[in-house]
């Protein structure tokens, strides 16, 4: 996929942001790593607080998609996407599901946030935080109950 | 504060960023929901998923403004800003301690990423997204314990 040839940056986002969630659903880790800068920083849903470089997140990525049995279910509502020439973020609120290799059958919304660049004129992923809000309850408990 | 005469788009979001900061370490309301755009999109610690809106934004801080006996510590570490003409963003690690109302003495780091755009002339904040990751052990516990 040649997105670099032509000049409209809300395509060429777009492109990308679509390209990287095919990637996630298709569990394809050379198209997901090519998504993100060399530098990518993120914030993931696991610990630790943050993770540094293509390498380290691919590599977390291979592992996580071991942990699936078949697809992704990764549906993207909500996005919104703030362009500038040559940075730009978008936000989402994402719903996980699918059968885990375990049995488990996970179904959540979470609040993702991409943080792009133009780098060496291609866009690229240099940075993503996903999450869920916790209960401020006194018991910590992740939100992985919430709708929107 | 006038970060809009002069053109120095670093030092003018940097003064955004820390002008931000500032006015919720003095818990002042007016000063911070002077930094938001009227737009904002906040994904935040508490659920629910999103508010949007400054008005919401403000008010949801006032509440939580209440909830701290004195001054609020919130430390600003490793902060990385990716910035274009327009648009921007800023990662960072921050540690928020303090005493609360009710004698708990949190100290907790949080991710955090700051979407920015200059809107009308001025740097403002266009979407706020803060968290802990949370326990994939079963728990679901949120990571509130981690230091970088």
């Amino acid at each position: 996929m040649s997105t670099e040839r032509h000049n409209n940056p809300q395509a060429e986002v777009r492109a990308l942001l679509e390209r990287w969630a095919q990637a996630i659903r298709d569990k394809n880790l050379n198209e997901a790593g090519a998504c993100y800068a060399a530098a990518v920083l993120s914030f993931d849903l696991a610990p630790p607080l943050r993770r540094s470089g293509r390498e380290r997140i691919s590599a977390d990525l291979g592992h996580w998609f071991a942990t699936w049995d078949g697809p992704i279910g990764l549906e993207i509502h909500e996005p919104r996407l703030t362009l500038g020439d040559e940075v730009a973020f978008c936000t989402s609120l994402q719903r996980i599901s699918g059968r885990k290799t375990d049995g488990e059958l996970p179904d959540i919304w979470v609040r993702a946030t991409l943080g792009l660049q133009k780098l060496d004129g291609a866009w690229r992923i240099v940075h993503e935080h996903a999450s869920t809000p916790f209960y401020m309850d006194g018991s910590y408990r992740a939100a992985i109950d919430l709708e929107p």
